[in-house]
Parts: structure tokens; sequence; C-alpha cells
């Protein structure tokens, strides 16, 4: 298939310079702030975002070298398909976290609950609408009885 | 900043073929089927995923040829910032959509809910997880009041 190419439209900012040590998703950085940076030249595009609490960024996992079909999870023990997890070696290396609106200053945009490497480069930023995002009647898979390892659980080097 | 590549991973297939009359979101888009096709490659990568009863999809707005960083969307009359919308033109074309999965076959999976056009090249999908994914306390900014239109609004060509 044709190969899709994206500029990233800015930067996002953390406390997390390096994966280890990192937190697994943002319900495991809760209160961790940092920063979106876009390009001045979106400034203009992130008109009425004040309005929203919370925006969903989708980034670019820039240090993932190669990608894994079966990994074993942070939180599990046991081997999953890469789709079927969260993990970073994905075939493209796109992650998602749904963030905190704290507050916004032209281009930049104040965040919170960032489980995101610093310097990580954004594709794109909505804003998170739950009628939209957050469908009922939820089944988490293997997720299930593995969630309360999550605030103990931090990255390590696997996904390097 | 560096230019990202990715390769589509698969198809999204459903019973949109033109951006005309498209429902807007998987809320207006409630029972309508359709299906992902990832390559036979990546199959392996699906190990598991009949646990989840819901999908994030992550796919190339293939048809978008230029972006806009004030528009007016479907559901309102005012123009916002392109950031503070969910319409397509966005300066890196990606679509998210939370579709509910009904079965998998092999590299094939049938999904519900889909809002997205016919032949969409798909380039990541996750397990949806309330807990990562679905915050409390949650403002919905220019939106609110708005979502009564949604199920009578239908896309039309301004974002062909």
């Amino acid at each position: 298939m044709n190969v899709v190419h994206y500029t990233p439209i800015g930067l996002v900012h953390s406390p997390f310079t390096e994966i280890s040590g990192m937190p697994i998703q943002p319900t495991a950085a809760q209160g961790v702030r940092g920063s979106v940076v876009l390009n001045s030249e979106f400034a203009a595009g992130l008109r009425d975002i004040e309005g929203f609490s919370h925006l969903i960024l989708i980034y670019h996992l820039h240090l993932v070298r190669e990608f894994s079909l079966s990994v074993k999870p942070f939180l599990d023990d046991d081997e999953h398909g890469i789709f079927a997890t969260r993990a970073p070696k994905r075939p493209n290396p796109i992650g998602l976290s749904v963030v905190r609106l704290v507050a916004r200053n032209e281009a930049s945009l104040d965040i919170e609950n960032v489980d995101i490497l610093d310097g990580t480069p954004l594709l794109d930023l909505k804003p998170y609408v739950p009628q939209f995002d957050a469908p009922d009647n939820v089944r988490i898979g293997w997720f299930g009885g593995r969630l309360s390892r999550i605030r103990q659980a931090r990255s390590d080097d696997r996904f390097g």
C-alpha cells in the first residue's frame, strides 16, 4: 500500500527523558505536567481549544526501532498480539494519550497526566468528547485483573 | 521537523463509498457494519483481540487534499480552530474512531458503529480500555448543546 507521509505539527515536552522508569499510561501519570508546543504556524488551529478539559494526543513513538507482532506487555506475564496491547513496538509506532488541558498560551498548551517521552513529535491533537470516544458496555480482554498493577508498573528498556 | 513515514497495515471497509451523506461520528453510525482487513502478514498481531469489545482505529483520511486551520464543523454555525474540532481537513489528516468488535476471522475483523469511508487505509488499531482512555470530569467546549444535532447531521462535500 502507498506510504503515508506526515510532518509533525509540534513537540511534546515532559519530565521523562528516557524510556526506562516512565509511567505506562496516563492513569499512572496522574498529576504529571508537561506541554505541547506547536509550530507557531499552527497556533490559529487552537482557537477555542480552551473550552475542552481533555485532549487526545496522537504522536510518533520516535524511539521505536522495530516492531514485534507478539509482545509481553508490562502489565502481564503472557504474550499477546501487538494489536491487543498498547505496547509501542507496533508496525506503525503511533502513540495515543488522553491528557488534561490545563492552560493555553498562543501555540503552547500546558497539559497534565502525561505519559509521553520528552521531545516526542506530535502528529495531531483532537478534543476529547465522551459522546464520541467513550462507549458503554466495554470488555477489556486480558487487561481485566491486570489493571491493579498499573500504578506499580514502570517502563523498562524492552521496547526501546 | 523530520517527516514520518507509515505503511498502512490494512484497509477499512464500510457501506460509505463517498464522503457526502456519511455519519459524522460513531455515535451517529450506531449499528453500521464494516470490517477491517489487515494484510495477512499482520494476522499474528491480532492474537487475543477477541477479548475486547471495542477497538480504537487510527487511519489515514486519504481523500483530504489540503488543510484549513479554521473550519465550520458540521455540528456548528461558528468557525473554530481545526484542533478544537474533529473535522478531517487537518495538517496531518489522521482519523480516529472507537468501534465495536463483532468477530474476528484470521486477519479480518467485523466491526460495528463505523463512520469511516470504504477503502480507508488503516495505520494502527489498539484495544479500547476505559481506564486509560475515558477520563472523568470532562468539559466539551463548543460541542456542548450541539451534540443533539449529531443524529441529523450528515457529511457534505466541504471536507473533500
